[in-house]
């Protein structure tokens, strides 16, 4: 992984991390000559040629199959038996990451150009959508390793009603972008769904197939909820406050893009009437300029938008820390649980 | 449906229609209103401001989902246990019409406009995704009507390697379009992922829910192969000599689309050099006009393109009756499996 200068990696995603890339190269490979390319290179693994990239690659923290992956850890003296779940939940988040850089029309993710800026639109739609039927494909696997039929029906029901609730996510995206009216709590619920809902998936999954004992499931799908929360408004932050360079995302900082994101719309809802009609004015026009940036900025700095936000973060990983605390789980686990909230916390990239 | 002139339905479509288009209809009521909308419209059950369309509606034939219902019916004495299946696969169809519309830029199917026309493509395009999701889903409904958790399983893999192959398929598509190289064999080839697998899975599916018997169930399965290919191949003839207000496809012929389809590919392989000349001249142009069109359809005579695209129609059905043959059905299923053959090889929509 192409890291910032703040390069610490917490244990949790660290451990997975080299197994995972392994076996979401494998998937590939069982794939047609058409279809591998591609999917290889998003995921990093290949050039733009479609050739293999040894050395350091560019693929992601792999954070969702890692949590699913603890999950089943954490219940159980192995992980190896959940690796068709975590890399079918791989596969389902980078489905969606192809999809949305050609509705979003971003040519930048992780430090690469995206897949639509090389195969044309057509082709990675297609692609994006192989990926998605790939990732259910993959979680058959689980037969196979000695998990029973009921389980992994249990566990696709799962996967497909999460697949459902990203789409939802989405759709209320796009309908937020077409309005001003927005408050923070209906911007949390779409957080819920949009980001949210796989990361707590990812925990339930691993918790389901790791134990029968349903309030350790929920205190892991409810771990991932509020865990999801700290994500997304850490990726909020970093949208305005963090260095491009760092983060791998597009370089334009998110205000410039228009997006809505939790502390523009705490600003919207909290600032004078007179700023909130300078902000509104701002978000209506066709496209921003450095000085509309100034402005947003300095609004954002009176209202103290960052902080409120980090505050926010604060409460949310303590709802996370407070659900790791309910569950009957070894003490490694329940010290990598809380250093990945931490870390959650405080990333920069 | 609204149908045209020759409104003759085969009762093998006639019988299940009805119901298949209840469920599809309770299918999109379990999704939030953000989906169920748009689903319903493409479907053909709601209009343009997502308000249920009653009286004549516009769905398509559901061949498929038709399918999978007879096999099934053909071994057992019901059908209604295979519904779970025949819904999911008529969805897995459609997702993969909404996207099709989307990146062939296709403004009208069965006599309406397409979804995308509607919404834009960002919301078109999730709720694709999302039917892709809901297709799957439907399946483990199957679990609920007494079929096993292994055979579901089985089901649920070949939706998805049919799904996969589906956009193979397209990707060879989209291969085709750029390139003047090809023959009739790889065209033939690309259809049968395009189109064969969907329609050979419908078959297969009932089939393997129907019967443990490894020929039988091949034998629906290889009976849909040449099914997919009379199907392919009369639409490919409707393409260029329908009439476009009673197939409801786009206005524009597939001839000023570019679309090289059997009957193209056929006269560029047997032609004279000097009409192989004019005709790639003619596609390698950027758009095509009236002109172009007439000295195509002039080539396609000459050559007795048509003629000669039916007299393969008509092979690919012999091969189609000959599995019927095959099987142990009762004289009523195979008498509806050949006058489905014949519908196809004649159909005007």
């Amino acid at each position: 992984v192409v890291k910032g200068p703040n390069s610490y990696q917490p244990a949790l995603l660290n451990r997975y991390n080299q197994r995972i890339q392994q076996e979401l190269f494998l998937s590939t490979q069982k794939h047609s000559r058409e279809l591998r390319g591609p999917f290889l290179y998003h995921l990093g693994s290949a050039d733009q040629n479609w050739n293999p990239l040894y050395g350091p690659n560019h693929s992601g923290k792999a954070l969702r199959s890692a949590l699913c992956l603890y999950a089943f850890h954490a219940l159980n003296n192995c992980w190896e038996k959940a690796l068709p779940a975590a890399i079918a939940i791989e596969l389902l988040h980078n489905f969606s990451l192809i999809h949305d850089d050609i509705q979003d029309h971003d040519t930048e993710r992780r430090h690469r150009k995206t897949l639509w800026t090389i195969t044309g639109q057509p082709k990675a739609l297609l692609t994006g959508s192989a990926m998605h039927a790939v990732a259910y494909l993959n979680l058959l696997d689980l037969n196979n390793r000695g998990i029973n039929a009921e389980k992994v029906l249990m566990t696709s029901q799962l996967l497909f009603k999460t697949s459902l609730d990203m789409i939802k996510g989405q759709v209320l995206d796009l309908q937020f972008e077409q309005s001003v009216q927005i408050d923070r709590y209906r911007y949390l619920e779409m957080i819920d769904f949009k980001t949210g809902s796989l990361i707590s998936c990812s925990l339930t999954v691993g918790a389901l197939l790791g134990t029968d004992q349903k309030s350790t499931i929920k205190a892991f799908s409810q771990y991932g909820l509020h865990l999801g929360r700290v994500f997304q408004l850490r990726d909020d932050i970093l949208g305005i406050w963090g260095q491009s360079n760092v983060t791998g995302k597009s370089t334009s900082n998110d205000i410039l893009r228009k997006k809505k994101s939790f502390p523009i719309i705490y600003a919207i809802e909290e600032c004078t009437p007179k700023d909130r009609k300078v902000l509104l004015r701002i978000y209506n026009k066709e496209a921003l300029g450095k000085q509309d940036l100034d402005i947003v900025m300095e609004i954002l700095e009176r209202n103290r938008s960052k902080n409120k936000t980090e505050e926010f973060i604060k409460l949310e990983a303590l709802s996370a820390i407070e659900q790791l605390n309910l569950m009957r789980i070894d003490h490694w686990a329940l010290k990598e649980g809380k250093d990945l909230v931490e870390f959650l916390v405080s990333r920069e990239y």
